[in-house]
């Protein structure tokens, strides 16, 4: 059976959302894979060893994955052919019978902190933050580790590595969701509900972007997200990831990148794929 | 004296780039002061307990500092008022006599590692990566720690921890800037050369960017930055952070952002600055 790549270890909150999301797809064709790195999670795609990838792309609240987003940028071969939005719930995890005010130090991974903060300076300003490399691997340390230890992370990592969820919920923002995205070799067909997804690099001239915005706006395309990250190659130069409302197969949509790709230097298709919730 | 404050500890890339930026700008008005989170230096400015900060805001390969952004748009009293471009220079540290390929763990802030994931990739595959809180404080782990770790960081946090540059400029792209501002309670004065920086919402409708955008364009105000940030409220609605070449005292970005205000949900003036250097 094909398998579907995820950051683990077992516990992370991409186990979790992968969970949700075959659930809610109702697919049983793939087994879920656990990588220790972003990159060896998509680099598996290229290199065919495993089918799809199930990744995060943006939270509402921490910004984008700079990391998936630069991969789909600058590499080959790999294309979204799916979403799934889902709700992040952060929880302070620690051993048993550990005491609120006995906790020196809380590790987690920068966006597990990052989406704690207001909470952690209001609750926790003494304590040491650590940041590691993923929420399980946190829940992890603190399993292993020496009394006064805290994780933030998912109920699947206190479940995982036995330790009491203390305080659940801790997120600053009750609005707390993750947009994931399926990345295969190939997009999906389309259904009658979906989106398309694209990366370009305006001319390094003034109003550039403006010029790419107002070809979606003759064709009266809506744009659902528009993200910038640097170039890379100067300060000051920028892409962007720009997804609508459609399938690349649509005619309007067809005809309006074909209009952008030559007002473009950099111009990339990412996918069209079944939209995979409305973005509330 | 008044005091500047910078993401301390001594020997991170911020205290470089601060002795670089008042050299350059021949200020001897203010005594440097290190601050061990990004929150709280910006915190006592608006406290009034030093005069500036001196922060980082973009990288030209990480992309921004989410964390400076995110204050700037909605903490009240913080201010733009100077620019500086300063290029980044990443190390490989360790104890006097570390092997290279006795190597095991590699520390450094996410951003530095991330600003050489492709040597560490090429050079370190079996290598465990460890983020800490910043490149400071991974070199002083280093220095306290057992042998077999590393550090990436500065040259000055191999001189204040007695390490050894084992690699140099290490890096993966050769273009790696980092543009620092100093905010203050209030901008500054027009100088003939100045940017102006703004941060607005569009409404929640499609083209709505496109419509400020077009503003921009009648006035002929050339960008040099946007920069989109998740509004936080929801998945799907952003915040965008807008440079341009001009001081708002300027009749012409006078007028462009009174329109501005008036066809965006959320405005807010960051302020104007001398021009910190080209942004090449």
């Amino acid at each position: 059976m094909p398998e579907i790549g995820y950051l683990g270890p077992e516990g992370t909150f991409s186990q979790e959302a992968l969970e949700i999301y075959l659930g809610r797809s109702d697919r049983t064709d793939y087994t879920p894979r656990a990588f220790s790195a972003m990159p060896d999670i998509l680099h598996a795609v290229t290199d065919g060893k495993i089918g799809e990838a199930f990744v995060p792309i943006e939270n509402s609240i921490e910004g984008p994955v700079n990391e998936v987003l630069d991969m789909l940028a600058f590499e080959d071969g790999l294309m979204i052919n799916g979403e799934a939005v889902i709700p992040i719930k952060q929880n302070l995890l620690a051993l048993k019978g550990t005491a609120v005010n006995g906790i020196t130090t809380i590790l987690s991974h920068p966006q597990g902190i990052g989406q704690c903060r207001n909470y952690l300076a209001s609750y926790f300003p003494q304590v040491m933050l650590k940041p590691v490399a993923s929420t399980a691997q946190a829940a992890r340390e603190v399993a292993c580790g020496e009394a006064g230890l805290a994780a933030i992370g998912s109920g699947a990592a206190a479940r995982k590595y036995g330790l009491d969820i203390i305080r659940n919920g801790i997120q600053d923002n009750g609005n707390n969701t993750t947009r994931f995205v399926v990345i295969s070799r190939h997009d999906s067909a389309m259904t009658g509900d979906d989106k398309t997804s694209i990366v370009f690099s305006a001319d390094d001239k003034p109003g550039s972007l403006y010029r790419v915005l107002e070809i979606f706006n003759i064709w009266e395309i809506n744009l659902t997200k528009i993200e910038s990250r640097p170039a890379k190659d100067q300060l000051g130069k920028y892409i962007f990831f720009v997804d609508m409302n459609g399938h690349r197969e649509d005619e309007d949509i067809s005809d309006a990148l074909r209009m952008v790709r030559r007002k473009t230097s950099f111009f990339k298709l990412l996918g069209s794929y079944k939209n995979g919730g409305a973005v509330k």
